[in-house]
């Protein structure tokens, strides 16, 4: 029987390792990305690459309409990604991100009966958001196994969270023993249209920091110099 | 404090029913209404009405991507809508709807700063799909717990299905002492373009069971006779 599975896939250096992991699973994969409103389309972009790249078998794009997440730095034109996060939760943070991303791929995953669905959190290297931490997915988890005709019927969908508990570094040398070529990925906050990171927003700390720990050279572009 | 609530509002008896509730009980509430492929827009319609009627504060239709629901008899215009269910979950069912349903109410709610959802599903006179038990709706709010800024900031949004145990006789006598215009509503799931029930579906049974417990006249229009 073929394994199938729903993969989040953003574009940055997360999910497309854990793409990468569930391909080398060998699982059927169908990517989605998000439209959120997020002020730039480079992280999208990128998913496409990434999705082509790795052997994704269907990549496909739902756009949310605007507005159902504002307030973040990251969809408010009014609000500024800050360079340091500061004391509590940074304003980067999006209302219930995670919740809706994996309730669409819950949908997502049993019109196409998959078995799986991947995303890409991480509860180490991170900007401390509430929905990426171990004790969300399972809560996740146990609402999927009640959620849905599939599982009533037997079969349940599990949700892989394989990077849960790596560092930066870890993700960064697993990818790259996967040939996941990071170069494609997007991981900054307010990277311009062409994609160039501005090396400065917690997620570009984050990305660098990982890169120098694994000992290897991080081809992102940077918008100045 | 204003004591702020997000309704989910389909335009249908039990959703109607819920906004009246909310009302009644102080909230300052804000409808929203989800778009999700549904053969006819006559429910989406009536929650304009019964919004604007109730003395909802906003009304919001949330328009999401065709097909993320496909494989259902509401969505697919291959499929009809069966007059007899038969065995197991109807084919009505529609996948992780209310998952995705109550996610985005999530994010509104964080957004609006609300103190509650409320949802109208129930578990007594109902279709037998797996999203509206209780056991769903207590692990929705175990996740919504978990999830958010507002809930690790110590005020989380806490979620209200005050029908999930009436029967639908129950359901018609409250909306009735709180004023609910019933005609407002359409119940069918294969309304015509002006809101005419069919009179042979799901939907409509449980519709005019209900209404014939409560010995009222339900007024109801159908598209025979």
């Amino acid at each position: 029987m073929t394994k199938r599975a729903v993969v989040l896939l953003s574009g940055g250096l997360d999910s497309a390792t854990v793409l990468a992991i569930a391909v080398e699973r060998g699982y059927e994969c169908h990517a989605i990305s998000i439209d959120y409103g997020q002020k730039h389309s480079a992280e999208l972009d990128a998913a496409t690459r990434v999705a082509q790249f790795l052997g994704a078998d269907s990549h496909r794009c739902i756009a949310l309409p605007a507005g159902i997440f504002a307030g973040s730095a990251l969809t408010d034109p009014g609000l500024d990604v800050p360079e340091n996060g500061g004391e509590g939760l940074p304003i980067t943070y999006v209302p219930a991100r995670n919740t809706i991303f994996l309730s669409l791929a819950l949908g997502c995953a049993e019109v196409l009966a998959a078995q799986s669905i991947f995303i890409g959190v991480n509860a180490v290297d991170y900007s401390g958001y509430p929905d990426c931490r171990p004790e969300f997915i399972d809560a996740f988890q146990k609402l999927a196994l009640l959620a849905t005709k599939q599982a009533v019927e037997g079969a349940p969908i599990v949700i892989e969270a394989p990077l849960i508990q790596l560092s930066k570094q870890q993700i960064i040398e697993r990818g790259l023993a996967l040939g996941v070529d990071y170069a494609m990925t997007t991981s900054c906050y307010r990277a311009d249209e062409l994609g160039r990171a501005c090396g400065h927003c917690d997620a570009c700390k984050l990305r660098a920091e990982g890169f120098r720990a694994a000992g290897v050279t991080d081809t992102t572009r940077y918008q100045y110099g």
